[in-house]
């Protein structure tokens, strides 16, 4: 039995709500044949997050651990390759923060794969009829900073498998964008992080799919 | 009691679906407190689209007839506001035709507005959540077709209103397309097409309140 | 000999510097084989801006009228189709105006095609390197109010030909925009509107290709 | 006096031209007070890329090295902030490879960050009215590919500085397009590499400006 660790923000950036944490608080408690899922929310402040996401992981021991950020404007579910070892803020934290060029990790290696099986995941997603791809870039943001900060806390625990998963406004959040803004249903988001779930215990290694981009 | 004459086209354009047919064959036979919804199909077949929609309307005899078509890329509800007289089609209708800069009716005025009240449909999806806006373009191709025929057969007919409302893909369709694309969710946009019947049939006039776009 | 009118805008919406000015006061004077250019700023205030335009078609008795305007966001000229009998304002004019679904002529028509060659206009500059298309909508603010009243003012003299062609940011406008947005160089808008007078002038009727857009 | 080497790719994906290239050539030569640049040419191929930037950094022994690329469909000059190791070539390359979740280097990090002055050249670019902004992934194509290489190449040669800079289509690859797609001319973008070299040489350090993306 896989105890799976899902995390979502509380919301930023002005918006009332974040669609990460609607999606994996309702998924906070599900079972299925080889996993249990618990969800917790990270406060979408530059180190708070990471301590809150730690103290969780030396909790719960996970077998899995999924962060999940809202990715405003983009249409599609996105799974992401690479962590980086910079904070440099567009705007600011939950507290106010406007990190600029500061490392996550004092010290720590410039990137850090996924371990997710990220190609399946979206080969999954899509084969479900939900629009999915693999993003070369989490941004610099606090969405980041968890994802660099959870693969370095994995670094020397490969039994556990950590990554990323960025996905788009909720219809109710694109509706206040001044110009039209892509969305996507909770339904559909909560589907698809279900799926991410599900690839990930049931898969071991990855599958060779382009999923790249040339820019 | 308002009879609401709904159309959708059929797929087109490679799609093995057609998101505004699924949506408006879904609402037929729906009844409000002072209206009752016909769905009907169109071929997606310039000329032959705006026979069936003539047949239609002689049929049933409706007091508002809203024709719904797929706008793939677009990420929300657009409630059209203008038809043109001119079909200049990008890409082969269901028969094969490829007609450039030919007028939907010789002789027919350039232009016919919605006699829908697209402000306060807007209004309406926005506060129900639903993103949506105005859009001042209907295309060239069959949608605009159909549009301006509508307005043309309605010409003399003020007691009839009409117009047309764009909807985006479904997530499967945007799934299979080779870059990331937005789509919306089939029970948005039947809900949104619920808004917009609603809308219609308990509102005289419109509201007024900003739409347009600087280009 | 023909004498062709060019118009461009003052700058608006905050911007130091309208690139349709800048472009179209640049050819002010031009002489073809066929052809001298005389170049008018119009204020980018409805009304006025018309009256302006109006007293340079009655002192200069001009052949051909091309208006030109800014079009923030997108990239390539866009030759307009069609001009609408609406004033819908998404921003300020530069009296402070925010005229919402006005007409811009009471009683006119709902609208006017360009007179321009308009596919020839786009074959023209896609040949030389220009990207270029067809818009179907120069959208409802101070720039389709001109065209609008253009080509109403044009409407019982088939002798003179008008329309309106759009152009983007010129780079310093983009470099100073908060996200990425594309622009083109001064020297190409400037051989862009060449090409469009030369090609005017040179053409009797329009090319028959297709540049419409599905939606 | 610094030696500065710049590399453009030769054209790839059915283009005719490839504006890095084009770019790199016009500077060869090109003298400025502390510098002076050498171009040269790499194949759009994995492997044969790096042979060559390897033979031309031994050969020529810079104390800088610009390698550009072309982003078809950016709208500016964007400043590659990170090389990942990976090779997810969603094209072929010019010998017809299509490598899928290969690394660039067997062993190597996930990551270099580029050693260039990137915030300095984003914010001169700017000030020049050069659209301009970091960007957090070059892809996972042949451009990061020999991003990747090279940063790996000067691993433990920190007095050489090296970093890629991804450049927008021409208008004329823009004006082939079948849907509108940014550009930019030619001659901003060799003042706009000029400008990155000269910053390269007069600055030390970086500027601390943000630079980053929530995602």
């Amino acid at each position: 039995m896989n105890t799976v660790l899902l995390t979502g923000f509380e919301p930023f950036n002005q918006q009332p709500i974040n669609p990460a944490w609607e999606t994996v608080r309702a998924l906070d408690g599900w079972r299925g044949d080889d996993h249990v899922v618990v969800s917790r929310q990270l406060p979408c402040v530059f180190g708070d997050a990471l301590a809150a996401l730690h103290a969780a992981i030396d909790e719960l021991r996970p077998d899995v651990v999924i962060a999940v950020g809202q990715a405003g404007g983009r249409s599609d579910i996105t799974v992401e390759r690479v962590a980086i070892n910079v904070d440099d803020a567009p705007i600011a934290d939950n507290r106010g923060a406007r990190i600029v060029d500061e490392p996550v990790i004092p010290g720590g290696p410039v990137g850090y794969f996924s371990t997710l099986p990220i190609k399946a995941i979206v080969h999954a997603l899509r084969e479900a009829g939900i629009p999915a791809s693999v993003s070369q870039t989490a941004g610099t943001f606090v969405c980041n900073h968890v994802f660099y900060g959870l693969m370095h806390a994995l670094r020397d625990k490969p039994a556990i498998r950590g990554g990323f998963i960025h996905i788009p406004f909720l219809p109710q959040q694109a509706a206040r964008q001044p110009v039209p803004t892509p969305s996507m249903s909770l339904a559909d988001m909560i589907e698809a992080v279900k799926i991410a779930v599900a690839t990930t215990c049931s898969t071991t290694g990855d599958l060779r799919e382009a999923g790249g981009g040339t820019h």
